[in-house]
């Protein structure tokens, strides 16, 4: 059977090029990098060499950049390690209880990472969004308080695609912080969750005006179990795996080699491959185009002006959206309801839940990414089992 | 030049089946486990697949096994995971402190850890080792409190591979849970740090008595980047990474699947290992002898009795163990001074000054770590090698 992959916001298959690039440091350069003799030197070159890679990705100094093994951990290192190492005004060290501002369609290692420093006393504000998933700078600005030390808004949503005003926000940040320079107060750190925009927005970290950006390998064509974390220089952190000295004494344990030097090469392909990025485009319209046109009581989720151009999101009125899944996962065709991370849960998913769509019509959605190899064809196939299939699937239900 | 690597303990090339074991798992399978659709499922399967093999391994369930991404990981996890989940007693909530004990020889993520959570106001005690680098079974008996909820162990040292009595420790805590429980005090668990032991050592954990278990695969022949915890059901712990709802709710984040592939092909050839040991241990004896043989002023450091087989640390008087390295290095002899989490540190090992090994003969220490490669003329070309740097550098001091 033709399989056809359209989850490429869930994971990506390795590109080629990565996997020759990562070859050699299975059992070969297989030198621990902390290692002092030629083994573990060679691991290092290779190691520094997709630091300066990500650093010029993100145009930043590569010792702004440390290895973590994944977003997950990149997130919840900024999220526990800001309020970790926040410093208590002297003026009233008791009463300072620090603030945090993110958004309620971030993902779950955001959310439930804000929920976990919440239990230990920290103050957490769950900016709504608007029907398109848009977080508002007005509501940005209202929500800062005195004792605000980090905003963390995602850079484009990983269910429906919306893209986040980040540089906008940043520009905002640093009048609030030139501010609060003069009155002593904290700075507030701004972090961005870059997961899903890597592959297609500027990620210049100065254009963004954010102190923290977090990225993922295997979003970007690269391998699972590998992420990064940009750090601004002067960034109060602390960190939350400790052991050796690594990564700028930032996050203990032996450097995943492989990983990191495939997190590097993929990265440096980005350019690359945003080549694609009309023809992706064309094809994720013409796939929305044909289903609406199509299926009756089809909607698109999310925003369609900021919307990253690989994902559609739609409801399929009356219809299960994990059956629809299924009986596309049937004739070959993988696509998702919601994210993966939380495809264990019954909920409905809490990005479609935050832009006020019905529980009912959330169940009903199913999300369609696409990626450097989509084929027109692909997507012709796709569009004749849909149509058949929310049809058999309505008719059972005698809609 | 010929290349010999006598650094095993740093890390290991990763074995050939190994790596095409993983190969497919990279841009063919390359689903997230977490999707719903067969690219996702198929890639579950390969991660069940390993974690049987990491259970068949320590002798549990596999359900007791969670993936992690490395050593590192898996012991803080432990550290602050048992002490974030302590039960207050209801009779006096305020007064209770959690315990732990560790010894002062502990891999730095286990040390670091307890340190960590002793500056939120958990108590930890470090055991002292004798000349030998061994825990006393006496001094665990008379260190456990009322208030101690956390044993932490290591099965085997990194640097003098000495065999701690793991075995010996569950027995007694066996006996003491059992007393503890009529008197209603906590549990205390028992956790052992195996990196180092599970190629040489019999890590049944039924056999061992732990509720806790963390190894790595690139100690292995396995992938970095990669580790596991064996957790006991019932154990009351508390995840330190937030997010989806991977690893039975105990880890958040993708699961590196063609790392957990890899730890479980290594770990499942570690009996077909384990036929070299007896070489191993041999080639290691014929080392260190040839050297007390024929270097002046040369000592083994660690047990003879209960010892790695593949491990030897030596003192060489009146020598920077760093400059011999370097010397050694320059030959294409991989050594190292320490563990190579430390490399960057100027301290003496702490693990030899625990020991009572004074500064400046820790600091003439090389480990020599072998492994299944290590042939006999690697060996006669090392000393042949050695003999020579040692006399030079202590000619150069004038020794």
């Amino acid at each position: 059977m033709k399989k056809i992959y359209l989850d490429y916001a869930a994971t990506t298959p390795m590109d080629e090029e990565v996997l020759n690039e990562i070859m050699p440091y299975f059992s070969e350069k297989f030198g621990n990098p902390s290692s002092v003799h030629s083994f573990g030197q060679e691991a290092l070159e290779a190691v520094d060499k997709a630091r300066q890679q990500v650093a010029g990705f993100l145009n930043c100094s590569s010792s702004e950049i440390i290895f973590t093994s994944g977003a997950t951990e990149s997130n919840n290192l900024v999220v526990k390690g800001i309020v970790g190492k926040v410093q208590t005004p002297k003026s009233n060290p008791q009463s300072f209880i620090p603030h945090i501002i993110t958004s309620s369609i971030e993902h779950h290692c955001v959310l439930n990472s804000c929920q976990a420093v919440e239990k230990d006393g920290v103050e957490a504000t769950y900016l709504k969004v608007d029907k398109d998933g848009l977080v508002s700078i007005e509501d940005v600005k209202k929500t800062v308080k005195e004792n605000t030390v980090l905003i963390s808004i995602m850079y484009a949503n990983n269910e429906v695609g919306t893209i986040e005003p980040i540089a906008e926000i940043g520009d905002l940040l640093k009048e609030i912080n030139s501010e609060r320079e003069k009155s002593n107060l904290p700075k507030i750190y701004f972090h961005t969750d870059a997961v899903q925009a890597v592959n297609y927005l500027d990620c210049d970290v100065n254009k963004l005006g954010v102190d923290l950006l977090s990225l993922s390998g295997h979003k970007i064509y690269g391998p699972k179990g590998i992420g990064a974390l940009y750090i601004k220089q002067g960034t109060k952190i602390k960190p939350i795996q400790h052991g050796g000295e690594h990564e700028f004494k930032m996050r203990a344990g032996t450097h995943n080699v492989p990983g990191i030097v495939g997190l590097g090469k993929a990265i440096s392909l980005v350019s690359e491959h945003r080549k694609k990025i009309e023809r992706i485009k064309n094809l994720r319209d013409y796939l929305v185009e044909e289903i609406l046109k199509n299926i009756p009581n089809a909607f698109l989720n999310g925003s369609k002006e900021f919307r990253l151009p690989h994902n559609a999101n739609i409801s399929f009125k009356g219809i299960e959206g994990e059956s629809l899944l299924m009986l596309l996962d049937q004739e070959g065709i993988a696509v998702s309801t919601g994210s993966a991370c939380s495809s264990a849960s019954l909920e409905p998913s809490h990005v479609l839940s935050a832009m006020r769509i019905p529980p009912e019509v959330a169940h009903s959605s199913l999300r369609f990414t696409l990626g450097k190899d989509t084929k027109k064809e692909d997507i012709d196939f796709v569009l004749k089992v849909l149509i058949k299939k929310v049809g058999k699937l309505r008719e059972i239900s005698g809609m």
